[in-house]
């Protein structure tokens, strides 16, 4: 691997950031192949595009476009990614995720570490102050992007 | 409940055979409250729109804006939710699925059913033909679709 796993956070966190600055949800995302070609990145728009559709991962993976196989990507995502997102890491055998922080929220990626992705998390500040901010100030927002 | 699952399921039916007609892949859905209100229709876009995130479930979910909660909804989709799908209805506490068919394709709908999803399977002859007959003429695209 080209990249280290901080290095390929950093784009999930200009992302995270580039969505706080639009006064949205602050998660991030991007994909990358194992040999650090960077496929697609992207942010929640739910607030901004109204699209409830529209999360870290999920942003990242539309942007990658169609590709044949992800057995050699690596999804980076600046929180825990939630059943939703972690079904599409599942569903498309995305190799590995790397995780920014897990404190905020957890979501399912105990079961795709026992589904045999690869999970790392890397307890990043910088997501961990993203997201307590943004939960402390619009906790009604973010229950909605997460169904509660 | 004021419609039943096949009249629910119709409306995915016509999704699926919208999308066929474009060329595209033949799974559609629809989000439908449990008093029969429809809040959004969809279906599978990867072919049409080159967007390997539009699944039938997810591109219905879109369509249907942003709602405060899902406990109340019913996810219809023409075939067993993938992962994917299968995560979008768990996280956000969609409390039932009504499936066409599970036959041509099995995802996670035994896993919702775990943990707490009404799931009620149609084998409606409509839906095996759609996809049988698609799987059969397009391998490729099925197989990118699913992520094998």
């Amino acid at each position: 691997m080209t990249l280290s796993a901080q290095a390929m956070l950093d784009a999930a966190v200009e992302e995270a950031r580039l969505g706080a600055s639009e006064g949205g949800i602050p998660i991030g995302a991007a994909l990358f192949r194992t040999d650090g070609t960077l496929l697609g990145r992207g942010h929640n728009r739910r607030v901004q595009d109204d699209d409830p559709s529209s999360h870290g991962e999920t942003d990242a993976f539309r942007n990658a476009g169609r590709q044949r196989t992800y057995r050699d990507t690596i999804m980076v995502t600046t929180l825990s990614p939630c059943w939703y997102c972690s079904g599409l890491i599942r569903q498309f055998n995305i190799g590995a995720v790397i995780i920014g922080e897990a404190q905020s929220f957890s979501g399912g990626h105990e079961w795709l570490a026992e589904n045999g992705v690869s999970v790392t998390i890397l307890d990043d500040p910088r997501c961990i102050d993203l997201m307590s901010t943004f939960i402390t100030d619009h906790p009604d927002i973010w229950n909605e992007d997460i169904g509660e």
